[in-house]
């Protein structure tokens, strides 16, 4: 596709690589309480299993989806319209809201009548919601957080129980349930994770602000989803053009592309040229929450002098944005002036380019940021608009050497004040987490955070666990990112191979949410969340069964093992071969262990022939020995020949 | 390079990418109390710091060095007469070995008189050693641990005193000392590492058996290095052919690359054509212990007949691996018939290549294999030649259902009771684990490890923490691994992306040699290894300054850095550009924060003047306040443009 010059709104068009369904894979949806609940699952079909006797089918397994209908045969997706707003009818069933006349933000209108800017412009026919003011002048509240603490059950929150329960069908004969169900005891450190997500749950989760949905009024095109530490933990992808490269239409695909592999949310963090207009077409055509990072666009209006900045600017900029769907927004409001020198001494300094703009603007003004001394005007606006809040930490590591340090922790205590503010204005909250941490002083982040910020969610980068190896900090992340989502932390915020090194391309993106997707489930298994081991066992008896397809299929990434396979062996009857190229033909440990399971299940079925009397009690290791002896004779008979045929 | 059937003795040559020094590195070599004791290192020199007023020096840093002769350039390796004979003189001067007329295996023999087999042959002019039998006429001894035990430092002691100490050395200015001499304090679960290694505490702990030394006399090739709990941890590489594919030169290649990359280790697992001559131009070639699985190779001998292995074949194959000088064997002696049908009821049987074949012959037979019945004979052939055990872990989870189960278990305890029979002979032993475990169960495996086997060293593939993405199992893995790692695994067995799919190519190698050495550096900086924070250290100093070239060449891996960096921002002024493609030149946390700790700096020369009275205690909050208004004021004077010049 074209660069920025290039980008022409009327030719725009999706990216074919995106909307192709996963292989072996379709989507389906799952019907709520009313029609207009539609939860869209993955369903991944298998082959059945070769026995000697009959086949046994597989049941096809459900996974989470986030590639929204990109994926789905039945929409034809046309990126210039973006994507159809799932959520209007429930965001209006609530009555609680005004259509604007257009923007109310003096940028946003401005944008929207510069004649130049029309190449580039989505073409949006509606204008802006807000919340209706109240009856006495204030402003309205739409948050989801507003609702729950009312008692109310959102059609957002039902389509998230659905969502989060794609697990429970007990499906498939005895042993292949004995096999798909089996799930040992996690450790959940806290974590209260129901067998069972009910849609009142989700209400008290959000209630008790352990929980966020991001879910702008201006983005009733998002799937509904959950950010907390008693659901799945969800990752977030980042995004976004720089000064230095990137275009329109490379975002928007990187977005789709992001989503297609797992990205539960993405975040928009350009900073280069037509931010807003790049923001327009992310939101229109994304499935997913979106976040930013709103002073890094302030910062491009007074040109990147950081001591320009104002709370004016900075409230046109929520403004602008919150009208156009962001749904949360990255706010380092925990910078404060007397925290700055603590970074002094630090190897890294201060290596959020967020953190860094408020500790320039404190210096030079001494005094504590408009972030800070605005944050209830922040406040009103959010909740106009349910743009929740992830709390920046601006002040994060850099290094491990930085971890845990003392500007960390002060910067976190304050995270815990605003949590409390933002709350008494019923806006959602999440905290933002580190960075660089080695592994030993992880779970002091996870634990001080429960603490500071009264259990709001914790939404962490990586952390990287070492700084040694620049182009593989997805790996170095990915550890401390598995083992932090398993303490708690409710979402983890990928990193790239590229990062501190240059900004991902579409590969980068892929592989950055790959990892994570592996990091976040590995941490759904270590807390015990209900059935996340199914696609684990699911895989493994595939594997086992030499299912290479179902294999393949199973797998968050069934391309690449596909292609890894066909280096080796690449011809399609590799596939349905009961080996594979690591150990040949006759030298498989898979095909053995299937004879010794064949060769004990016989013993077992002798065992339970009536007149033995063994078949309720377990046979003593005697009645094993002289029954496997009586097999090995048996079978040594037979040619000693175990192998099944094919 | 061609396949085996055109590999020729005589033409065979180093892979030059293997050889080349690592850039900004150099090879160096740090002697011990006797000249001949000269332990390598890798010297990475860094440029100067840019200041306002001199350049400040950053010294160069020492990191251990697995790569051998290749990157030495007074060293020109041909492959054809192998490496040079460190460890030669010290073997001879213990006047306990024998040299033999020629391999006593009855296979080694017919091999060495096969005529067909002279163009592939490795032209080795020396006989094998062999312990010099006790003058009663019992066998020899000639481990590391049966000095130990005698009180005998040996070379090879000292020279890993002096390896594992690499980084003792206090260089640079105060201030650069303060960032890189900065660690954090470690959590060891039980792990204690000394400040400094001396050769005693490595005898210590050889002879106290946690720790080994694997270093065969027929291999005098190696540089001495130690596997333990209370050294760095260790990481192997895994390559050998197979029936489908590969070659000996291959193979040599992979070696080659794989310690060029941090393979402390090397299994050579082949399973296809001429296992042994592939074996013999390894060992010669391979400045780092190799491991074999000889129940792989003693198969091939009867024809992939599980059934048809004898104590015969398998006594012969190890006295032929010994004298070839394999320096540690795997040997799944802990299979014991009635483990066997515990593993019925898993999801995925039995996955370990050795443990099945043991499995299935201890059906067939109904008996106890001749690993277990013969494991004194075994140890009396391990103690002529000082070969490891490796004690096979047959019954390890091939998936996270299978996970710590009964099987897994009851062999563990079975490992246990052989190491104490190994170390009654004086034989040296680590015990090998698993393979796939959830998070919340891996620290079981360590704790039960070190319960069950007296603190003997664990080494341990991965474990995968997930089953659900095969293409990325070196990533799976490598989170298991850093953890297990963490909590006292003394050494890492890689995973490669190809894991499940098909044999890893030299690309693969890479990755998973970098992910482990990722997960192996991770879990000694969670330890609180002495001074393992250092590179991090010198590496996050150097991005904070912009030093990219130091960046790159701190890194595990400076050419993928490098590449990734010029794709964004190719031209070589970008790397002394004081910015990244990821925000650009205006727009830099980095920056920003170089000003801040300027700032702060200045503040504090200014608290510190005389007469202010502040120079030796904290300035209180209002002071700090005071002084830094003084400051913001003179700076926006100044014109509040803060960013240095380059």
């Amino acid at each position: 596709m074209a660069h920025t010059d290039h980008f022409l709104a009327e030719t725009a068009q999706v990216d074919e690589a995106a909307i192709k369904p996963l292989p072996g894979s379709r989507k389906m949806h799952v019907e709520g309480s009313r029609p207009d609940i539609r939860v869209p699952f993955r369903e991944i079909s298998l082959s059945p299993t070769k026995t000697s006797g009959e086949d046994e089918q597989n049941p096809p397994l459900l996974v989470y989806d986030t590639s929204g209908p990109y994926t789905d045969p039945d929409i034809s997706v046309d990126l210039r319209k973006g994507l159809p707003e799932l959520r209007r009818t429930w965001i209006e069933e609530r009555d609680d809201c005004e259509w604007l006349e257009g923007p109310t933000s003096e940028y946003g209108r401005r944008r929207a009548s510069d004649p130049m800017l029309a190449p580039l412009r989505f073409d949006l026919t509606r204008t802006p919601r807000r919340a209706r003011p109240n009856a006495d002048g204030s402003n309205g509240n739409v948050t989801q957080l507003h609702y729950a603490r009312r008692g109310i059950i959102t059609p957002e929150m039902e389509f998230i129980a659905i969502r989060e329960n794609q697990r429970r069908q007990r499906l498939g004969t005895d042993e292949v349930e004995r096999i798909l169900g089996h799930q040992h005891a996690g450790q959940g450190f806290g974590a209260r994770v129901p067998e069972e997500i009910t849609p009142e749950f989700v209400r008290q989760e959000v209630a008790a602000g352990r929980a966020i949905i991001p879910c702008n009024i201006n983005h009733p095109e998002t799937e509904p989803m959950i950010i907390g530490r008693n659901f799945l933990v969800k990752i977030n992808g980042n995004l976004g053009n720089s000064a230095v490269t990137s275009s329109i239409e490379e975002e928007v695909d990187k977005m789709t592309w992001g989503i297609r592999w797992g990205a539960d949310t993405i975040m928009d963090l350009s900073t280069g040229q037509n931010i807003h207009e790049t923001r327009e077409w992310i939101i229109r055509n994304s499935p997913v929450p979106i976040g930013t990072v709103p002073i890094y666009q302030a910062l491009e209006k007074v040109k990147g002098v950081a001591e320009d900045l104002t709370w004016e600017v900075f409230r046109d900029t929520l403004i602008e944005q919150a009208e156009q769907g962001v749904d949360y927004f990255t706010i380092h409001a925990g910078v404060l002036l007397r925290y700055v020198p603590m970074t002094a001494k630090r190897v890294t300094g201060i290596v959020s380019r967020g953190g860094s703009i408020m500790a320039k603007w404190c210096l030079y003004h001494h005094k504590e940021s408009f972030l800070y001394t605005h944050f209830e005007d922040i406040c009103e606006i959010c909740k106009q608009y349910d743009v929740a809040f992830s709390l920046g930490d601006g002040l994060r590591p850099g290094s491990v050497a930085d971890a845990n340090d003392e500007a960390q922790m002060a910067e976190l205590k304050t995270l815990g004040e605003l949590t409390r503010i933002a709350w008494q204005h019923d806006v959602q909250v999440m905290i933002e987490g580190p960075g660089h941490v080695p592994m030993q002083l992880i779970k002091e982040n996870m634990d001080k955070q429960l603490e500071y910020c009264d259990e709001a969610p914790f939404y962490t980068l990586g952390p990287l666990v070492t700084d040694i190896a620049p182009g593989y900090d997805h790996i170095t992340s990915g550890i401390g990112a598995a083992m932090i989502g398993w303490y708690g932390c409710a979402m983890l915020c990928y990193v790239t191979p590229k990062e501190h090194l240059g900004l991902p391309n579409k590969d980068d993106v892929k592989t950055g949410i790959i990892t994570y997707k592996i990091a976040a489930h590995a941490a759904d298994l270590g807390k015990g969340h209900p059935a996340a081991q199914r696609r684990d066992n699911a895989l493994s008896k595939a594997r086992f069964e030499f299912r290479w397809e179902d294999q393949f299929n199973l797998g968050l990434d069934p391309d690449t093992a596909r292609e890894y396979h066909d280096e080796t062996l690449p011809k399609d009857s590799a596939k349905v071969a009961h080996f594979c190229s690591m150990c040949g033909p006759k030298f498989c440990s898979m095909k053995i262990s299937q004879e010794v399971r064949d060769y004990a299940n016989a013993r077992e079925n002798e065992a339970k022939e009536p007149g033995t009397g063994a078949n309720t009690q377990v046979a003593s290791e005697e009645e094993v020995s002289a029954g496997m002896e009586e097999q090995a004779r048996a079978f040594r008979e037979q040619g000693g020949e175990l192998y099944r045929e094919v």
